[in-house]
């Protein structure tokens, strides 16, 4: 499988950092549904980098060129597949250290398991660049859930120390899901985002980076939609948000504050709300069992620092075998997660639907 | 899909709580390994309820009659399915409130998702009761893990607000793995079991339930192992635990930890330990880009509060559409988390071997 | 996978057939619907040997238990499990003869596959006793298709060079679909079962077996079921009944005979009846694409004569490696053929319902 | 699924017969294998139309593409994805009769299944033109193959009633496998192959069609490969060859032949040559209970005539619904079994290799 997720709606993501182009092949997309190219497009340059100082100044236009899967506009029930042509592409920046695997990227671990024809340049198939075909995907999942009613918005909602705060778990609002992505920085808060800008600034200006949690909320679900134990809704999005580039942990409802919790506190009573069953809180994040409640979906992920950073670090050059100082030059994101927000909202999208179809 | 998880080794699970039986289904064993039967007794008992003050008095024997798979008291390649008679049954005490979903149970979501047919005595297919078929393919699974070499381990790392330490991710020795087995509670510090015990003691006390974590560590892995992605190690073992009852959070290495941490701090340099390629810190848990590195892996696993609580809660009557008191009398383990370190080994060891085969 | 099956509804078939007992896990099935116990055991005794002169007086009861899947009789959600025990086992007749493959049995290949711990008694888990599990699967598959007004039936056409007359492929009804079933060998026409019964008594007398063809006919799916490419009816029909021991060959519709036709007599004009788009014939067996037409579905399956014949036969010793006569003594069907019938209705119904869900 | 097939190794394809272009994504083959681009090349020319009098005058270039998984001429463990251009595209001929379904086209079950939307330009995703990505995917497969020893061949084994012989089941070598693609037509007779010219010249010149069989071998491979029941090499190999478009049957070894057989004819004798089990026949066509046997394996595929012919066909116009006669147009081979060798070839070739990885 591998860069292939989802059981009626399969994604198949393809493409190297550097070589000719990324791009992604949608199989199982219904007929009939008018594809709106602008909506995508707007989606896409959310993730798109070069946009503001706290992203990598690579600038990657991101316009997706659809193959197929589309007639006279309209999904037309044949495999959508859609390609970026790589561009601005500095290769010679990675070919030089090929030999020293860079900390906690996936240089060490792809050259075990494919050996000496691993494509090294700008971390190959494990770049963060794999996620523009994802969006792509994602974008077209998301058009396809508002016609069936279900609203999905994801923000940053902590950056190092920093935090916004969450969207409110039982009352959301497609007005609240959709407010982060009008602000300069994807958050609920303005003074968030703004104590986000310095704490992300003040890390690229010391050559570092820092890591963040992005928070998504899904509305508009129905009770009862998913299935038991390995197939239900947080194993099969769990599985896809992990195969999200620098994901570290997923957790839904109060996730990890759960374990911390009497069952008093966490567990939600089920209340009459204008004559539908409700839970008057929602610890349990809108699923049980697998199984949607009814209530707003609510998960986290976790991103680590990007790893790449203007500090020296220690490496072993795999050629020689010893010892060896590492700068890493190149141009990188301080803080992956602020760009990866749409990212969780594509990838959030295409499980969604997939169990939806 | 459902109950059924993995690629090449297949875990099928089925029963409901107060049914005939409960089992399971492997597909995909390597022929040729004899099965310690013992030894996969000694491993259910670790699971099995009723030794201990801390868990549900109801006694499940817990012996699996083995139906196919062995000849000769070896795999023989044929798929290996096993199951356990359910006895001790109280039913009656789960009929007579069909109507009254259990908050943070399972109850009304499955019944939005099966309709009126749905088997509500004991929480049905969804009832840690599974958990029990599942440990002995896990158990099984285990088995082949050591004879190649590779060694896992899980314990009990906080129960509400007392925590045990850690595994040593940079040096986890099979020892260390393996010493919260032999202890009374599945600890690694004595002190720190005590603490939960009392914990455990107080909150049941109380007529309440109380949440945990467990930590998973695996060693032997060789560099190299697992696949970009949708298909990588963090991917494959969040989906299948996410599959095991009252688990909300899973994250790997620092977790969500690394969310608030810099990358200098976060990085894992690498360094030569006997000539070998290690990094002197493990934050990335063991996989980067889904990937194994042949440091030890290490994951945990969140687990919300026992639902099932002695305090009157509110609910909805689902026939009569009002607002009514539930009192749960039935027998509750007042810690999940508790009982379910075995259960974590077992999915991860069939996860793991997956991978090998 | 190996020994499962499916897509929305997986199927889990386990057992040798010397084993303790044989069994499958149907996955998938939807709550709510009651299962007819008697029509399923009818269904089953189609199957049973020891019923006539032609088949092997090996006398299996055939009765399932079933362990999970149903609450107060009708299905509830959770995975239908059943098992049948195995009883009036010979082994000795089998080990015995462990180093000696039998022509055209798995035996060899099976030995190459697991090595010497391959269970060799009675064919392991290639053995036609398999299908017993398969057959309590599609037993219920087709109470669920009869509800959704699918109906689904087979007959024997060929036995040797006897053939019985084929389905009328454009006006199928139900009763000639089931007609077969009512009849001491399943055919359309009675002279053409005692043509048959004669070719298989006189095999037998001559220790020798005889190959045979079942047709199997679906009616009731409308247009457009189905998915191009690699999802398409026959994809997923054939890889299905190639999993029968003893098969040899699939066609749809004309089949091989389409590759000695003209297009201007293979192709199906296009007709209006009684409003309805329908084909003036049925080369196409009703699917085109991989997709429902409308009409009949219509394929045929080839078997092979029963490997397991009276007379000497030679082999090589795997011990000794050295050239060896084989008399395998045993009980034996002169023609799997007959018994398949069921078999083959029992997996297209599994196959066609997965469709339908 | 639909578009998708495969387990360890996954072929995605996708493109409409008029879209923008065709393409395939491949994820799975191994790392470090350099690609002969020629030799790739040589391999699509044999399928590409335009090259002689019996198949279509639409030039299709067939030149791939490879937009990713190569790095410096190697694979290098990401998924390769390739595109070939659509060009030489007369649309008008087919949207004019968008409302006319072609008889034993995917037409209208393609239009039953998805609605207005679909895109009927010269059958859309359903085109044989499909088969040309398919061949990039199986090209290379056919070089991984050839790497590890294991040979595969196809020839056109008949054309309406002409018959070439079959490849020699016992001793297939590798100058017979490959002995039909240094033919004008790919047979292994060279009278066979100008009687089937006269018989396709014949058939255009009446404007019609003629279908016809394709035999495939397959040398190299050791006993022990493949897996029982639903996964054996029969199950997966029919499976996706039933996904190449005008497939009608399917048969290993004798296939329909064995039904009228008896078992003491059918049975192949175990014999030792050269110290090696060998069977003395091969009717089992090398693969019992969906394992290798070391035989050379053998199926044959039946092709349905070309559905487009010259002649007027009676239709039903959807709009209208009143009956309608139909003339089609276009251009289209007189007989799709002869451009479909190499596609039985790549199928083969993906299939067998995913079983190898």
């Amino acid at each position: 499988m591998s860069s292939i997720m989802g059981n009626k709606l399969k994604v198949s993501v393809f493409g190297q950092s550097h070589g000719e182009a990324v791009g992604v092949v949608v199989d199982g997309l219904p007929a009939g549904m008018k594809i709106d190219l602008e909506q995508l497009q707007a989606f896409l340059n959310r993730r798109a980098p070069g946009r503001t100082v706290l992203s990598t100044p690579r600038r990657e236009e991101d316009k997706p060129r659809i193959l197929s899967g589309l007639y006279e506009g309209y999904t037309c029930g044949a495999p959508l597949a859609a390609v970026i042509e790589n561009g601005d592409i500095r290769s010679e920046d990675y070919v030089a250290m090929a030999a020293l695997p860079r900390p906690s990227h996936a240089d060490y671990s792809a050259r075990m398991r494919y050996g000496d024809h691993y494509d090294p340049r700008g971390g190959g198939h494990f770049s963060g660049r794999l996620t523009a075909p994802l969006c792509i995907a994602g974008g077209i999942a998301l058009q396809f859930l508002e016609k069936r009613g279900v609203f999905l918005g994801a923000h940053l909602q902590a950056v190092g120390t920093v935090w916004d705060r969450g969207y409110d778990s039982v009352n959301l609002t497609r007005q609240e899901l959709h407010l982060p992505a009008t602000r300069s920085l994807p958050v609920l808060e303005e003074e968030a985002g703004k104590a986000m800008e310095q704490e992300i600034s003040k890390a690229a200006a010391q050559r570092d980076s820092v890591g963040g949690i992005v928070e998504c909320g899904v509305i508009g679900l129905s009770a009862g939609i998913g299935d038991p134990m390995f197939d239900g809704i947080e194993s099969r999005l769990a599985s896809a948000l992990f195969g999200i580039p620098a994901v570290r942990g997923v957790e839904f409802g109060t996730g990890f504050g759960a374990a911390g919790m009497r069952g008093s506190e966490h567990n939600d009573p089920y209340v009459l709300r204008d004559g539908k069953v409700r839970t008057a809180t929602n610890h349990h994040g809108g699923v049980l069992g697998g199984i949607t409640t009814g209530m707003p979906l609510i998960f986290r992920v976790a991103y680590k620092p990007t790893p790449s950073i203007g500090r020296e670090q220690q490496t072993v050059n795999l050629d020689t075998m010893t010892q060896a100082p590492l700068c890493i030059q190149g141009r990188h994101d301080p803080c992956v997660a602020l760009r990866a927000v749409p990212c969780v909202e594509a990838v959030a999208a295409l499980v969604i639907l997939d169990f939806l179809l």
